[in-house]
């Protein structure tokens, strides 16, 4: 059951400006790959990021963070054991279980966090059933599957952790366990550069600092498909795309009407 | 002597269709500078990047992966035991040995992983000079040596080893040992951005996955020299050819007359 | 007291040309998110990169290295250990003290650090004040402070240990306990994106290969500051800032009389 079974979601905009009136302080426990992309698109939305990842510190500044993300994406030991020291300091996480499923040592620790209950679990469809316990995770980033082939798999995670899950795919999937919205659009190419779907779970942790997971769940994927539609309609390749979209996350205002218009109208309650 | 002896050149342009075609997983094990220039780059192309290196995952990764990068530019501990599990699980691994003879645990470590017969071994001619124990490594990742100048040390490696080795600079030289490969064009801007090198040899392991390792150096070489000059074309400064290059790469087909007339038509045999 | 009490102000056109003509081996031991952004600003400016960063090597390559930077920015285990090598090999060497005071780990390791006399210290007010123990260091990376605030806490720590403190802000301030350059322009963009600050104190280890620690504090800041005004020029958002700032890098002269105009006539003795 969520942890906000009764909230209303935020419009996307109105929480755009809570993220940018606020600069949420956002913690991020990342992998090597993606650390300056998710970085730049956090300062680029407003938020401030912060990369405190090791043992000894990461559970202290977690306190005063007010979102973190753990990503599995190259889990070293010390990333390991910060994760562990932030997650029990600051309730509003987001966990991103990257290529779980497929290798070992990252499946056993998202199982162990997840105990912990995350506010927000962001995933491609094949990761989000691994972590169901239904699947073998994919051959890593990849995903053959599309968001709604995961809905069961998401349902069972937020019924059994409280957290939202957050299906990224051509259309993303977020639900509560109770309620499931949609997002659509979004450009393909945040596919074909590293750091889409990483820095999305980034964006994620910080909007969660300044509303509820589900709202901020739905706010952060639908700036992300406006702004990447917008990078991509500049007829870009995807070296050209990674600066573009910054670019048009740093450009999106909360009163935006794309915003809103890329949520489904039938949230199933 | 090579593993593959007797193997035809596959024309680069075949490779690139083949890699494309395939999507090979390509797993890398790179130092901290370059992994987002080298996923970017590797996405480009049209290969699918794993940056997965953690001891305990990365050798039941390399199982599954079509090709493998070993580059020691920042070989951290976990790092040193991940390409020590990978090289055992996947013989389809390219070596890239960066800065190798001026510093001493990746120097130990490159003679110790070169028992493990890599596929590919990619550097700058003071690398590959080091690395057959005949000069000094020069100072980091700068060579002031010219391809030619390390024939007889690539050549060394190749008998002694069964690698193809290929070697970077104004025109690159590639061996098995018995043939020999130049391939000539490129951007000098490639050398004024951090990965240029990197990404190249990250570039031939997913091309490795493919096909022969000759002709999978000799492809990501030809590749590589293509995009880089159109890029340069444009007219960019060394912060605008990064994005241009992996746009060039995403541009590239596997019809482009360019790719073959960049390959040196006297093989030595 | 400074090392170099009655060095003249090196021009920072004269300063450039030397780095130019140098192109001093800089090694780096920094932090995770900004690797690609240091190697990329070093190699624009002119100056050979070398990230160089675990125990065993840090040490050998400082010896031959002409500027180190130490910034504190995700110091893990293997990091702290290669900081203390490098350290005591060059004196040549940067002290960058991110989120120092707000953080355990990088505090005492700062300080322990700071016994090794740092030719140059370089850090935003919150930092430079929470180092010389008169402050909480801010929340991270960021910064409340103007750097005329921080001008007591950086007299102190150049008075107590020889070093040149460079405090960055809006007009940056270059002390070395006895004379005070403030150094103007510059453009916020280079706050919203990640790097900006932490490559600067990688872009001073290149200056001070070839200069006095007082003039390659302020050739970099004056680098920087021009530079970035012409990457905003050109009218770009945040993301599309970073490859032009490298692009203005690299197009700066010696000659450029922008250069010696950013910094203030009045040097206080």
């Amino acid at each position: 059951m969520s942890a906000h079974p009764s909230a209303v979601l935020v419009d996307p905009g109105n929480a755009l400006a809570l993220l940018r009136s606020s600069q949420p302080l956002t913690q991020c426990i990342t992998n090597a790959v993606v650390t300056n992309m998710t970085a730049n698109a956090l300062l680029a939305i407003g938020a401030s990021p912060a990369m405190c990842d090791i043992p000894g510190e990461a559970g202290v500044f977690a306190r005063i963070a007010g979102g973190v993300l753990v990503n599995l994406g190259t889990p070293t030991a010390e990333q390991r054991d910060a994760a562990r020291e932030a997650v029990v300091e600051n309730a509003r996480w987001v966990l991103d279980p990257v290529a779980v499923g497929a290798l070992p040592i990252r499946t056993a620790l998202a199982a162990e966090l997840l105990a912990h209950r995350p506010a927000i679990v962001r995933g491609n469809p094949s990761e989000i059933i691994a972590l169901a316990g239904a699947g073998s995770g994919g051959r890593g980033v990849d995903s053959t599957d599309s968001p709604d082939d995961a809905l069961d798999a998401a349902t069972r995670i937020a019924e059994e952790t409280g957290a939202v899950v957050a299906v990224s795919g051509e259309r993303d999937l977020i639900t509560d366990g109770r309620r499931v919205v949609r997002v659509s659009g979004g450009s393909p190419l945040l596919t074909r550069i590293t750091g889409g779907g990483c820095s999305l779970g980034a964006v994620m942790a910080a909007f969660v600092a300044v509303t509820d997971p589900f709202s901020a769940a739905v706010a952060a994927s639908a700036v992300y498909a406006v702004a990447s539609e917008r990078a991509e309609a500049r007829g870009v390749g995807p070296g050209s795309f990674s600066p573009a979209f910054l670019d048009e996350l740093d450009a999106l205002t909360s009163r935006d009407s794309a915003l809103g218009a890329r949520v489904s109208k039938g949230v199933t309650s």
